[in-house]
């Protein structure tokens, strides 16, 4: 018979984390839609929930079972269930470090940052915005001390932990400086050589059919509609609401389609990821993604294997067609191709190319690692922002809308996250070079619109296994290799080969 | 020093409240927009929330604290506090009486039952539906026996206690039946008498400008829209989210601008009142509508008495103009005014005029009455609701659609609702003339735009009281009369003469 100790866990946990998504829909609705006036009640339900769904996760009756089904040796032998009792474990012990005040007055925190936030940026006013960002540091130190973190480690760690385990500052440093070694040459080439042509960035098309023509591609990528959502926000994000509600934002400009496209094939990577979790384990660890570099892979290899590709460009034109009409007429698929892969420093990241990126990852590292450290004051960070800026990509923001308070991550507590981003690329042109090996040649898939076999291949290497393994275990099981920067410095040469020939 | 049973009393109330406003996003959110996948876990969100604070209202410690601030007889003699201790300890007996198990089962029940009825209306078929409804039926009745009711009473009456604390079905029934007796031979006049142009409500306007036009309109009424929202969905409601934050919907054709444009306002109407509750009383009965006559006297006196004139046609013109542009040149307000007070019998409430309107109220009140009674099978509703309609307005509907299942009401579990309806909108003549009375010829205000007094004033007569009293008390305390159908049949009469020359 099973064990009654894991019956319960399992009915406790699965309670905690519906509890847990009425707050990914009031957070959702915050970023989509609130009224303006609604912010302080709505910080006051989050903080409430948090709250709440904190006690859930801390309830002292949690030991208990997880301890019984740890000595439970015939329990371990089953894969999901050892998935579920590790993870668990993992989430309890950090969650017990945490006292729950200080979990409700980060949240409430970081509810009126955000809306400090957006104020602050739309008046370029840092001043608006530091007082939140200040508490958030501290409160942030706060929770790293009670996280705790390994000997010879620091802060960083305790809060990166929480989006991608085990992931340090002293690893990341590791990777990113070495990339960045790899990295700067070839931009440095790629500077020298032709220029693309941006003609189809400034071509203007009515947003109502952009946001057609983007339905229509996710679509047609695998993202269901019938399970999801596309609406606009400040900042594109995805949400997983709950099992058959996982929503998309994207933004639009009237003159930006392929910035518009490529934000939300990026939210559709993180959406068919969500979609493609096991749904009868929702609400659970074998349910749930495996962190953020894996999250932020299955978004980076739509965006950039298959959306920056010349295949692509040629495969979607005729959906473009059907939205834009006359107005597409001046331009062919290799205008978007170029476009899509105009690589030049620039000041913000979510508008930046493939290679100069992971230069704006490094920036941001340095400046919340020194921040969490001490060695940055909140007060200093727009002039250490314009240092970083002018030190890696060799400019200067001309105002901190542009600068510092371009991302709402801060904002939003997540410290210790950004790195994910990179490392997540990294994963991806690793997939997608493991998915070559097993399909064959992909271009041809991706011109014939044939992505079905892709998303199945990543269902099945990556999407139904839940937290079974992070990153580093998702790159072994489904790559045959550890994690490493090698695939996607061979994407990036290939691509400065094809669009610039160097 | 204040009783401090009071305070723990205040702040957990407060809490359960809170709680209890995720649920209204979440109910606004699936009404609205969310993904039809969505539907399961969303049912499970609601169920568990109806249960969380279920829980937190039947808190034991509840009784302890009523009692000892019931024995206190200063705190009594503070109106508002007195309001709290006496609303809280009515909504307490009432939670107490009804199983957490049954709350749980209730708000899953419908929130299934809501889409079910969805489907079963776009596809005309209430065999669909009629399973959810027999189900709501008999857990509707299963409250019922848990609440209780008076003496002399039936089960009816204990649900309509949920909205109109002390309203019966013999009280409804008294008022329903006289009512019937003097509209018909109205009704009869009216048909005998030359009918209105209806030229109006088949104009053609684009549904985005017809949006504006709401948006601009109820701005003027007085809505704020930083504190709020209007959208689209099936069946326009109100919801209030919580302070600085309640939302409209209301619902757009291609070809009947005057029907959007009443909704709108009707809608306004409950949101205005939402908005004028005292913010610092949140969550509390200081701070809540008082019941659901009161609230839709709110509704109706923007629908009926302001929106429906001809000072009103007149004064928003202009507004038209400027958004239908020559779209509107062929019209007048007068087309406006005559189509806004088309009286005929026909088969859907929410299209109905004001006078038939209570009609379809009787026949909704017998209906649901019998079903609870056990005199009416839900497998014979199609049947009795045609008999019902064929009996008072003479007609028969084509199909169920718009038949039994045009109402979302029964579908959300809201057995003794329909007749608040009616009465609210006795007491919205009440309150108008009451208004006259003290500001003077309400038409020139409303042919001038100048409506804030008018708001002001319902702010000060009726808003501003929150729970100080319902139905009955709040006509006493703002026209110094008790609820009465003269007014109403008053407004009626007079309509008719300018009309229909009656």
């Amino acid at each position: 018979m099973p064990n009654p100790a894991y019956a319960r866990l399992i009915a406790h946990w699965k309670n905690a984390s519906l509890l847990g998504s009425t707050a990914s829909v009031l957070g959702w609705d915050q970023e989509v839609l609130m009224p303006p006036k609604g912010v302080a009640h709505r910080a006051d339900q989050l903080a409430m929930l948090a709250g709440e769904v904190h006690t859930r996760m801390t309830d002292p009756r949690i030991g208990g079972w997880l301890a019984a089904c740890e000595a439970d040796a015939t329990l371990q032998e089953d894969a999901t269930c050892a998935t579920q009792v590790r993870e668990i474990r993992r989430a309890f012990d950090r969650a017990t470090k945490l006292p729950a005040a200080l979990v409700a007055e980060f949240s409430q925190t970081t509810s009126l940052a955000k809306a400090a936030w957006g104020e602050a940026k739309g008046k370029k006013d840092f001043r608006l915005f530091a007082p939140h960002l200040e508490k958030i540091v501290a409160l942030s130190r706060e929770q790293a001390k009670c996280l705790g973190w390994a000997k010879g480690g620091e802060a960083w760690d305790a809060l990166a932990d929480t989006y991608e385990p085990g992931m340090t500052a002293a690893q990341v440093a590791g990777v990113l400086d070495p990339l960045r070694a790899q990295l700067v040459p070839l931009i440095q080439k790629v500077a020298g050589a032709k220029r693309p042509t941006d003609r189809f960035l400034k071509a203007r098309f009515d947003r109502a059919a952009q946001m057609a023509a983007n339905r229509d591609i996710i679509t047609a990528l695998g993202f269901d509609l019938q399970a999801g959502r596309l609406d606009l926000s400040g900042h594109p994000f995805c949400s997983g609401v709950g099992a058959g509600d996982v929503r998309l934002t994207t933004r639009l400009a009237d003159d930006n389609f392929p910035d518009a496209l490529g934000s939300t094939i990026h939210e559709a990577g993180h959406g068919m990821y969500e979609q493609g979790l096991p749904a009868e384990h929702w609400g659970l660890p074998a349910g749930e993604a495996a962190g953020l570099i894996v999250h932020e892979s299955q978004s980076r290899l739509w965006e950039n294997q298959v959306a920056r590709s010349a295949a692509f460009a040629k495969w979607c034109w005729p959906t473009l067609a059907k939205h834009f009409g006359e107005g597409l007429k001046p331009y062919a698929p290799r205008d978007l191709f170029e476009g899509n892969n105009l690589w030049e420093p620039s000041f913000i990241r979510v508008e930046s190319d493939e290679a100069t990126y992971h230069l704006h990852i490094l920036a941001r590292f340095r400046l919340e690692r020194a921040m969490l450290s001490g060695d940055l004051q909140v007060a200093d960070l727009p002039q250490a922002w314009n240092a970083q800026y002018q030190d890696l990509l060799g400019l200067t923001p001309p105002n901190d809308a542009e600068g510092c308070m371009q991302d709402i991550h801060w904002a939003m507590g997540a410290l210790g996250y950004f790195p994910t981003y990179t490392l997540g690329t990294m994963l991806a042109a690793q997939l997608w070079e493991a998915m070559a090996r097993d399909l064959g040649p992909l271009d041809a898939r991706v011109a014939g619109g044939d992505f079905a076999p892709m998303l199945a291949w990543l269902r099945d290497k990556v999407h139904r296994h839940g937290q079974a393994g992070y990153g580093d275990a998702t790159a072994l099981r489904a790559t045959g290799s550890p994690l490493s920067a090698e695939p996607l410095m061979r994407h990036l040469r290939a691509r400065a080969a094809e669009v610039y020939g160097v």
